[in-house]
């Protein structure tokens, strides 16, 4: 992609991302010059990682929770920690777009924000276009999903909690799923504060075990852990690629939605 | 966020994004300065937005899900156009970050990878952490899914398809729902060539309304059109917020998964 002037000089402003003006002094416009010539190309995955304190970014997620929700909580955290570590690139993207997932996707209660943002986060760190990276990316992202599903969550305790917090399974990658199935533990409403308190308490649980990953596999020890149940492996054998019937995709757990098979299905 | 000089001068590289060196004399760099000074803070969301042709912006996502799949395909059309037609600040996000969408995040099959492309464009231009705008985003995203949910997609034809491609109505917003009920009226396989096309295709569509619907927006025109059907406002009454229930949220169709309601439900 080519860069015009009309890109430069937009408005009488200039997006020159990165920099600071007090730290430059008018004789480094050569350098600067030469900068822009080596960079006119928009940065693609994957990014520079440095291995980050899981604790602390979970705590910033469950403050990012009450300020964005969970898609940016999770998001912000992560990028907002690499940002003061490690500077440029990460201080061009804005974290802010990341709200969108809030609630399964504006509150839609599709795919857990927390997750989603994750997600994102996890390709920008190790991701690519290129197969490889791309693989690795979607396997770290996978152990994280199958975490979440199989896993009482929340296991992040925030510092200053507003309420305690009971854990659940989720069963689902979800936003639905996971909130109903988390009521029906704790006896509380959907749109109450306690609810929101633990979607806090997962949006921290959440950033905390995507950076024990990035660090994992930073070190080059990412190993996935969790693994599809026997069950939804069954289903798989028929379903899924390769099957007889092969008439789905995915890792979901199938009993997350599926509660009793179709009366018409054969007997297993 | 304050920027330091070492986000400034990282590894002899400087990443000044939607300038080129060729349009700039030495003589600039006062200019220059100044818009560096101004413009220390990442660029929060909303991005300005230039009203984009829907047919253009559908073909190219076709084309773009060969390349990096659904959730990538949807987002680097419009935001490609939009570097294409405003440069900066759309010179600065790194496209290839939505790669992690593909087939339901990292092929899980939980959201469907297009829609949840959409819906992060659709925030970037848009959206706010002020509530407004975030309302409005979160409207123009609902209208987008429950739109997907209803129609007999794909509805966009590429201009040189590979194959013929039947419609269906996926009744989910979930890539596994969506595909298994397109399989079964396409008669093919899950994993066929047949069915990623008809994903190329369901990528343009998607990427077609969402502009269509940005434009409205451009305009003072946008206005949902796609409401939910009487039969999940009828379970929302209950188990939404404000209800009897009020164990759950969301607007997903209930009977895309909920085939037939537990023994133990109360009548209707």
């Amino acid at each position: 992609m080519k860069l015009s002037r009309r890109g430069l000089l937009k408005e009488g402003g200039v997006f020159l991302l990165g920099a600071t003006a007090a730290g430059l002094s008018f004789s480094r416009s050569g350098e600067l010059m030469s900068a822009v010539a080596a960079n006119q190309e928009t940065m693609e995955v994957p990014w520079p990682y440095k291995k980050l304190n899981p604790e602390v970014v979970a705590e910033k997620a469950y403050h990012g929770y009450y300020k964005g929700a969970c898609c940016y909580g999770v998001f912000d955290s992560i990028v907002g920690e690499l940002r003061r570590e490690i500077g440029a690139p990460y201080t061009t993207i804005p974290t802010s777009m990341m709200i969108f997932g809030e609630g399964g996707v504006a509150g839609i209660a599709s795919v857990c924000g927390a997750l989603n943002g994750a997600a994102a986060a996890i390709f920008l760190i190790t991701g690519s276009m290129e197969k490889e990276k791309r693989e690795l990316a979607f396997s770290i992202t996978k152990e994280l999903f199958n975490w979440y599903e199989q896993v009482p969550l929340p296991d992040y305790r925030p510092s200053k909690p507003k309420f305690e917090i009971v854990k659940s399974i989720s069963r689902s990658n979800l936003c639905h799923a996971s909130v109903s199935n988390w009521c029906k533990v704790a006896k509380v409403k959907a749109f109450s504060k306690e609810r929101s308190e633990r979607c806090g308490w997962l949006t921290g649980s959440v950033a905390k075990y995507t950076v024990e990953l990035l660090n994992a596999n930073a070190e080059g020890n990412f190993k996935a852990i969790h693994k599809l149940s026997k069950e939804v492996q069954s289903c798989r054998s028929c379903h899924d690629k390769g099957g007889a019937i092969e008439n789905t995709r995915g890792m979901m757990d199938c009993g997350g939605c599926h509660f009793r098979a179709p009366s018409k299905h054969p007997k297993i």
